[in-house]
């Protein structure tokens, strides 16, 4: 068993130095060679832990959402009351921004793979994977949200789920590029959410 | 004159050579070489037109633009009647999704750029120029849309129109993954505006 472990925490030592050089400088145009550079260890070494660059950026991917889910179920476990399916839309989209050092870094590795998937339809299969939970997700919230009262009858949940994500999606790219600001991205979401919550 | 413009003319070839390579495989890893090759002329000549690769993608996204704008402005002068507000922004936003080849590549080659310009301040400032007067646009819209009595009063313009923004980057994101269908986005869209065009 513990040699497993030290396979495990060896694959996420490698996927940290990935993030690492996607923060920096992007992966466009990082080889396996700079990543094991990064983390310290030979070409051949980390050749034992990941046969391809695609390969080592579906698992740092994956370690990342693994991440991400980590941090959403502690923002809604640590709120005080039982939150709202309101609640649970506006904090899990918050968490989702790229408004502090990890969900930056999550998302800056998450473009980079976006950009090798455009090109790549068994990388675009990974991309697809993530995106039906979430959607099912949100569209729970929303149907909660009609069950309470709170949402109007005539929305479709899966509808209201895909905006949105597509919503949080588009003003990720824009607090990136730093055309808004954090405060005003919030204020955005919250102003939809606001309106899906009107009976 | 005529040297002014072969010179023009050589460069939008150039850049129509990045496009093809940004289509096909994407521009992650393309180097200039690459684009002399595809272009079929040397480095050399390359390098007469433009300097560095961020020259080059700069000019060919502005090239782009300018496209999209005259393709807008064709959609819209092309309806049989003058376009309401609401048209106007649908049909915009529609011709903005990758749903032909034409409009496909240009939003390869943005988020090319925008991947780039993640990473260094000078191409964000370009990035960011091209946000401000389509919100004025989008906001124009509403605005002619509150004062049509077609729009809620207490709607704000320049929200709504970042709102909006943002919600057509998100929907070209999950067209480009192919998460979800043409028509699916345009349901999408045609939705959000509805319940904007709510008085």
């Amino acid at each position: 068993m513990p040699k497993r472990v030290d396979h495990e925490e060896r694959r996420r030592a490698i996927a940290e130095a990935l993030w690492r050089i996607a923060c920096a400088r992007g992966l466009d145009g990082a080889s396996l060679r700079d990543v094991a550079a990064e983390a310290g260890i030979s070409l051949g070494q980390l050749q034992h832990y990941f046969s391809s660059r695609d390969e080592l950026l579906v698992f740092a991917l994956k370690h990342l959402g693994g991440l991400a889910e980590e941090r959403i179920r502690r923002r809604l476990t640590g709120l005080s009351a039982p939150p709202s399916p309101r609640d649970v839309l506006r904090e899990t989209v918050t968490e989702m921004l790229p408004l502090d050092e990890e969900s930056r870094t999550g998302n800056l590795v998450q473009i980079a793979y976006f950009v090798r998937a455009l090109h790549d339809e068994r990388l675009r299969g990974h991309a697809k994977e993530g995106v039906p939970a979430l959607r099912a997700f949100f569209a729970d919230q929303v149907r909660a949200g009609i069950a309470r009262g709170e949402v109007a009858a005539t929305r479709v949940p899966d509808a209201e789920a895909m905006l949105l994500i597509a919503l949080t999606d588009g003003l990720t790219t824009y607090l990136l590029l730093e055309v808004c600001t954090p405060e005003e991205a919030k204020g955005l979401l919250e102003s939809h959410l606001e309106r899906l919550f009107t009976p």
